[in-house]
């Protein structure tokens, strides 16, 4: 599949009517023109309504035929009945001016309800603008978002921080749950966001292939419920795959979840065990839990892949640490790292007695002997070790520790590293209490996490997608 | 195996002497000191010090010998070549006074590093003290917490909420990482925490039997490494579960992570396969992430037990819905509700067209139509249902909602159920943008969720537990 320049209108579009526009602040049409001054919109707005000279200071049109300048993309916030009503002005105004490439339909009403009479509604939709060449993302979604363009329809997220991440999804809740979750601690940054709801025109595979040549997209998120075409998605997956990672969330583990997807997009999820397979053969990482899904997506956007998959944890907690090293050695795709005799002793010469090296392999446990400095020297050893491809450290800073200082330690010895780093994660287990050393982490690139198990499941994702990598073309 | 009162002295001894009090308030002989006040223990404290006066206003005293006054506990936060010196006194102590009957080991250095020297001493200290009939707890621990006396050898937690949630662990850092995870947002209150280190002497099994005759716990937390006496606690445990449901968090699923517990407490893990099946006979919920364990945790702690496995999931955000009942489907040991025709139509008649009620079963999908009051008047009708036995809901506060007035709604609707309570667990996932939803809910005894499978989990976990109580005889 090629990447469609056209789908480009989506996330930077030179201008952008509203249909639905409303002076009322409590209404989506309202939030919606308001988000777009928040995030930074730069290009021309016109509000659609017929009631209004004007909102938020935007000049209103009575509908989509009288705009006097060339319109882009049309967002269309109105019942369903009303949409079918607005496609046929896009139609007119396309033959017209020739001038509107892209529509975002958000509403609901149409093949999610499972009726004749809805999946009638959806086909009419989507036949009338294609025949107009105007693509369609939804219906039943909430649009998209460039935090670079500034351009957003999701109507929730007023502002996001920039960065790596892109989301395309079927549930717009689903993702905007990780997009509030990620923001109050700066936990990720985004590039495009994309809801699409009942995929009846723009697919996801379309979007993935926009998404490989988008410069600033490191990684790629994906809520999936169903796909009615899979077999093409996948190839699609596969060559987005060869060059930036895919964390997915798939429903449809059982057939009950089956009933429940079909009756929010209208998706027939298929078999689970055919789409586990196919997410392996296409080097996805499908994640087991939201958590896993949030947890990897920020991992694969703040750190570079490991080389291999040779791993060490350092800590100075016992139980956190033995529950880490569990996990990494139920995860089949990490192997304690062996450290050399030299790398052994540097570390041993400067830890307490009762400090434990290497019992298992790749494992420290410097116990409550620790201080802020400590780290720092152990760590700048770890990132010299050749043996030795992914370092994760496990904190909880007790009352005895400077949380200030640690990080600083911590990030001084990251940064030591000559050349192209070694992926370092990092698990900060105290809660509030731990929200200082945690946000320093995080602001300077680390990427944090709660719990010790998932850090070496995160861990496990990076060292998989990293060996799908090296077995293609286009490798690391 | 009998409850030992002589374990009381532990959680609620009238008097402590502690060795190794220090006027350092870097050191953890300073802590212990202030958080014991901080706590609110109202007992005497005798701080042990040979150079100081007083510390924190507490007279110091030379040696264990000196004290005038009744001393029922001493703890011990010196060297263990030290620790084994005051042994001698402690038992002298006892042959002159007769009063000491408990002692906490804090210190490490014994049998955890796994040399025969240390494992000499270690059995050198617990002779001495047997001798003396003064029981250990230790050594390489954090001691106990009584929320209720006040008693507190934690130095990291000054001070935690009253509760129903009692603590025994073999990681003092990894039950401090909950209590500190859950405090910001007052997500659990404390009844006895112990940490027991090596369990040089005290057993894991005699402290669950002193929790079971604990009126103020209600739901046990265990974290377990490896157990000397497997077949004798898990007797022990059963007889326990049969009164009060029991979480526990095992390592020890791979070879490798064993060699990590060894070198924490000195644990043998034991094979996995056997401690999974121990688990499920004596009735206990064997967490499978750390997360899992907390959040079961707060649910017994705060909610009543189901009388059977029917659950629904009200929503208004298919994705995180479909997440939700994906995961009830695969966890075996729910069933999604099957609405009684009256259920079905009260609620259909009071929702939006577009919303989706019972497709599948026991699943209700406000759609984004929702508002506060529905929230309430759908919550009634499903507490009335007689073919329900808990109700999950998921939230997520948009721009739309009024984070307050949602909360007043819920806990209204969940306070006119007459009589015994249906179990309510809600998910509520913005993060951050959605912390007075969720402190809200917090505060009105409803446990709140960060991830809709979580949320299914922890009510299947639910569901387990009130099963096997249904199949003993003093079941619920």
């Amino acid at each position: 599949m090629r990447n469609d320049a056209a789908l480009d209108v989506f996330f930077r579009p030179k201008s952008v009517a509203i249909v639905g526009a409303s002076s009322d602040p409590k209404k989506p049409g309202n939030t919606a023109l308001k988000n777009l001054v928040t995030m930074g919109y730069k290009g021309r707005v016109f509000p659609i309504n017929p009631r209004e000279d004007s909102i938020l200071g935007f000049q209103c049109y009575k509908n989509m035929l009288e705009i006097p300048e060339p319109v882009d993309i049309c967002v269309l916030l109105v019942s369903a009945e009303l949409t079918m009503q607005v496609a046929k002005e896009l139609v007119e105004r396309k033959s017209r001016f020739n001038d509107l490439s892209g529509a975002i339909c958000m509403s609901a009403g149409f093949r999610e309800l499972n009726t004749s009479e809805a999946k009638e509604r959806e086909r009419e939709l989507v036949q009338s603008l294609r025949s107009a060449s105007i693509r369609l993302i939804g219906p039943n979604c909430l649009g998209t978002i460039d935090a670079y363009s500034g351009f957003n329809t999701n109507f929730d997220i007023p502002h996001y921080p920039k960065g790596g991440l892109s989301i395309l999804t079927q549930s717009g809740a689903f993702a905007n749950s990780f997009l509030f979750w990620a923001e109050g601690l700066r936990l990720a940054g985004l590039s495009k966001f994309a809801s699409i709801g009942n995929m009846a025109d723009v697919s996801m595979g379309e979007l993935l292939m926009l998404l490989k040549d988008d410069n600033s997209t490191r990684v790629i998120g994906l809520y999936l419920e169903g796909l009615p075409n899979p077999r093409e998605f996948f190839e699609t997956a596969r060559e987005v795959s060869a060059v930036k990672p895919i964390v997915v969330m798939k429903t449809g583990k059982s057939d009950v979840g089956a009933t429940a997807a079909l009756s929010h997009t209208g998706s027939v999820t298929g078999a689970d065990a055919f789409y586990d397979d196919a997410f392996k053969q296409a080097g996805m990482i499908r994640a087991r839990t939201v958590l896993e899904f949030f947890d990897t997506l920020r991992a694969f956007e703040r750190q570079p892949l490991p080389d291999g998959n040779r791993v060490c944890v350092l800590t100075h907690m016992g139980g956190p640490g033995t529950i880490c090293i569990d996990e990494i050695s139920a995860t089949k795709n990490l192997q304690l790292a062996k450290f050399s005799p030299e790398t052994h002793n540097a570390i041993k010469s400067i830890c307490a007695p009762m400090a434990n090296v290497g019992h298992p392999d790749g494992y420290i446990d410097l116990t409550a002997a620790h201080y802020e400095k400590l780290h720092n020297q152990v760590l700048q050893i770890l990132f010299r070790e050749e043996n030795l491809d992914m370092v994760l450290q496990i904190l909880a800073p007790s009352a005895f520790i400077n949380q200030r200082l640690i990080v600083e330690e911590i990030a001084a010895a990251y940064q030591s590293q000559p050349g192209r780093k070694k992926p370092f994660l990092n698990a900060v287990t105290f809660g509030h209490f731990a929200l200082e050393a945690r946000q320093g982490l995080e602001d300077a690139g680390l990427p944090t996490f709660e719990y010790p198990d998932m850090l070496a499941r995160v861990a496990g994702n990076m060292a998989s997608y990293a060996a799908f990598r090296r077995t293609t073309a286009g490798g690391a």
